[in-house]
């Protein structure tokens, strides 16, 4: 099951990759920056130091549409630390984990920044796991909110789990992604959620196919966001709110966040975790924006999560 | 004994925060920026929200001399959540913690980062504590070394350990601190080291004599490294090599500091907490300096970790 999900995922990672580099290429300058040249992917392929097997990491910095953008494929496997072992399902100390995972800051504050992983992970020989079981999902952190991007973005990931209705539910994973994303010292989410879900064992056929399905789903759900937001002119103060905005991400991914803390504490490759984080982050004390304004916005939207689907009548 | 050691935190935050103000003053133009206004710092006098007592937060942002700084006062004092007491010695629900917490983070990448905190914490009640202890101590981040800086900077140290030889170790506290302030995913210090001390309950009285003594010598350890360089010449891509190098200190404040991970998951004041974090950080993919530049000296330096005062001959 492992090597043609792993081979899907090299396939994802090309497609969104490609992609990215097309948008790349648009006729964009940027307000602030002005005319840049268009980002292309490195790309590092790395074995694994502690454990087997190894990945493939796909960077862009500095690019006309994307500030910093990761795409990362791995495919680990070997013996858990005693720690680790404790966490996890199961009892075998053998596992193999593959997975993609994404994180995409734009330059254009009206672009939001996304987040998309998923992943097959078993317990025990990989040709005879013990257990096996699956995670992922993706979620959207705009800087600025713009309902109908959140509702786009929504609409398509619950048409990917109706499709699979008896394996994966929308409603749950929506939930769940805004239970996940969230910084309890904020009362804060991260952004406007998308779909989570993480330790589904039963039926792992069908999880492989809808992981599959969701994977795919990615680009339409994305893309034409980004295509569109990428033009859009902004001010220099619009600039400063996402470098403020930005350091709540770092927050949450350095604070909260189980897999960077599990990569971070069991030996992961560092420099492919971390190329989450945003490229340019401002701190600032006891930051408030004015009661009204687009930056009051998001905030409240933040604060009280949303059945983005419910008006437009496709969540019911 | 927390009255009048409250006192005196507010007292040394005064004269700490003057000096600095006397600082951003003098005539300094920055290389980059230009003539800059000189910072003041904003004072925020707060209530605990769940604990009873207070603080007096003062952050100075955008400043000459300074891009960001703050010194925080706070002594707070009411019943431990059941999570919280069963980390901290004792039995008692009851608690009282008193201390001053400073971060300073400098414009020019000549002059380095500074952290202090020195504190008094009891348990049971203030007027008859069932126990009480200290911690605190200090420690220097420098953007690039200055041998000469190190040495002044741990030698002031070891003078107040020399006189409190009964309480205080120079050489334990050194080596606590280079273990404290470490990033094991990275294999690296956070800095160059200072002194650290934690759960100190022998001789409070001596304590906090020496904590008095301590926090008493901060400005002399500190202040004279800023005042020499903060006003040297520095290019874009020593900034850029700062910016770079201050996404460490994050790492190091959200993944590890256990007092921001402890402030953050009990309700303390999140913006007194997050101060400490540098004004503006860039994270980039996969750097390494140049073998043999100033960049590189410094990486070296936090990986292998020196006795600053062997070979100035003041360590013995």
């Amino acid at each position: 099951m492992f090597d043609p999900f792993s081979l899907f995922l090299l396939d994802l990672q090309n497609r969104i990759t490609s992609e990215l580099e097309e948008i790349e290429a648009l006729d964009i300058v940027d307000p602030l920056s002005g005319a840049l040249t268009p980002g292309k992917f490195a790309e590092d392929v790395w074995r694994g130091e502690i454990l087997g097997g190894g990945g493939r990491t796909r960077v862009l910095e500095g690019g006309r549409v994307l500030e910093r953008g990761g795409v990362n494929v791995s495919d680990v496997h070997g013996i858990l630390s005693p720690e680790l072992a404790e966490k996890m399902p199961g009892t075998s100390p053998e596992f193999r984990a593959a997975g993609i995972s994404l994180v995409l800051h734009p330059r254009n504050p009206h672009a939001p920044t996304v987040h998309a992983n998923f992943r097959m992970i078993c317990r025990g020989s990989p040709s005879a796991p013990e257990r096996i079981w699956f995670g992922g999902g993706a979620d959207l952190t705009p800087i600025y909110l713009e309902e109908e991007d959140a509702v786009h973005f929504h609409s398509v990931w619950k048409k990917v789990c109706d499709e699979f209705k008896d394996t994966a539910s929308y409603e749950k994973m929506k939930e769940d992604c805004d239970r996940y994303f969230y910084l309890p010292h904020r009362r804060e989410a991260r952004g406007i959620g998308g779909i989570f879900y993480d330790y589904v064992e039963s039926n792992p056929e069908r999880m492989a196919e809808f992981s599959r399905a969701a994977g795919g789903s990615f680009a339409g759900a994305y893309m034409p966001i980004l295509r569109k937001r990428a033009q859009k002119p902004y001010t220099k103060e619009e600039r400063e709110f996402q470098l403020w905005r930005r350091g709540r991400y770092v927050e949450f991914n350095l604070v909260y966040d189980r897999g960077t803390q599990f990569g971070l504490k069991t030996g992961g490759r560092i420099e492919s975790i971390l190329m989450s984080l945003p490229p340019l982050v401002k701190y600032s004390y006891n930051f408030e924006p004015i009661a009204g304004s687009p930056e009051a916005k998001i905030i409240e939207a933040l604060r009280t999560p949303r059945d983005w689907l419910a008006e437009s009548g496709g969540s019911g």
